[in-house]
């Protein structure tokens, strides 16, 4: 690996140009991205040797897929055609179902690319190149879906993100979008479903606001702190693993629900129990 | 005010007698706790000067009540013919109205004790005195709901206050509780809820509970956070501010619902564009 395309350079694509420098590689590093904005950014960050184009992402050794779901499917589809097998794909794609039934059918083949699908557990509520650090991704999990065998390729690459200080695991992509439902997509729609509706608490009675934000404390900043997050990536994370999420959100309405009709009752007693048991799990 | 009384010593009144140190006072601090073992942290902890018992908290200058809500009810009863003008009871209960109702009932009458109603917005998710910390209501909110006029006492009272570093706040009960509902008593349910849900799909499917842990971020660490939150505590809260409650927990199954049937129509932007508002303003 001589190098390396990362494209988009946003707060994930930045940070992996970044953790590759800090972990000792010495290759070229070529960004692209829509924005030149963020071109400019991971630049002035230092988390990319150069801004290119198309063509140029086309020609690394190691293409990192950096953009939301949906932007990655169609870099699968544009890059297919011009690619070979000395050359390896990987993503960072918050769902992947959709990104391996693509994979399967584009590359891994005797003639075609190698693609490894991924996804590092980490990330912040606002994105951009401006926010990427050297060390996101130590100690976080960074997973992987594959659907081929292993290669000399695949296999330094992975060596890589064991540099950048991550812990990995390895799990079929139908078990990793339903795991990734409850522990990622449920949280991010539970904070901005309350996030939306005290904002518009406070369009009905702006005499609220000043109220809310001087009471408020670390509980109500914490529950929604991922309401910064940007609709761009979500919008996609929604439309490849809808079922379920829309099972883990309904879950959690019926489980409102009951609390709800609970307050009174020794039942609210059963969840709050259950619900410290939990947090003594972790 | 050389006398105070600490009648609950755990998070709250074993941090309140550590901050009246770190401000100055000189006077005596008892403290009394149903759990010797509280008292006994928190005697240790140097929270309190020494432990005591039902009478002698009646005999102290001012007596701060910093147990659940309920407990709160019980003793403003019990101390409601022992004490006298030149007393003031304060609380720092998590819901008021009840709490001011009793208090006009019970108290700032003539030939009676004072009675300021107060609530510090600091916390933990854990509770004991072994937590306690002399900085904990540092630039937190601590509200007062005033059933009655200023006194000597109050002044005073509310002087320790500010020294302990807290921003104050009066309003009313009925418009603390309504917001209390939202930005706190919510935020806990939610997260109780949450906590509780994943407890049962573990125990629903064991080998999910590994990969769960595993592959779990910050995200989902913050949303359950509060799922520690002891039952002893949030009964209270709910038993004594059920209807506030239980119409933002309602709310909120509403917003989720909406946004579980958007989430693959521009309606998902909307409710996404709106948290970004709200996170702006905060």
């Amino acid at each position: 690996m001589k190098t390396v395309a990362i494209v988009g350079t946003g707060l994930i694509g930045g940070s992996i140009g970044l953790a590759l420098h800090r972990a000792g590689f010495t290759g070229e590093i070529v960004g692209v991205d829509s924005s030149s904005n963020e071109t400019s950014a991971a630049l002035a960050a230092g988390a990319i040797s150069r801004v290119g184009a198309f063509d140029d992402a086309a020609a690394a050794d190691v293409i990192v897929l950096a953009v939301p779901v949906m932007g990655i499917l169609d870099w699968m589809k544009r890059l297919a055609p011009l690619v070979g097998p000395h050359q390896l794909i990987t993503d960072v794609g918050s769902t992947k179902l959709a990104i391996c039934d693509s994979a399967r059918e584009l590359f891994n083949g005797p003639d075609q690319a190698q693609f490894l699908p991924g996804h590092p557990m980490a990330g912040k509520e606002s994105g951009g190149a401006a926010l990427a650090e050297a060390t996101l991704f130590d100690a976080a999990m960074w997973l992987f879906t594959p659907v081929a065998d292993e290669t000399p390729l695949t296999t330094e690459w992975r060596g890589w993100v064991a540099k950048f200080g991550a812990r990995t695991m390895d799990l079929d992509a139908a078990r990793h979008d339903q795991i990734c439902a409850w522990v990622s997509h449920l949280p991010q729609m539970v904070s901005t479903a309350m996030s939306a509706m005290f904002e518009d608490e406070f369009a009905a009675q702006p005499e609220l606001a000043a109220d809310f934000r001087a009471i408020g404390g670390r509980a109500l900043r914490e529950m929604t702190r991922l309401g910064a997050s940007p609709y761009s990536m979500w919008r996609d994370v929604a439309f490849t693993n809808t079922k379920p999420l829309a099972a883990t959100i309904f879950a959690l309405e019926q489980r409102l629900a009951h609390l709800r009709e609970s307050l009174k009752t020794p039942e609210l007693r059963d969840e709050f129990l259950k619900a410290n048991d939990f947090r003594k799990l972790r």
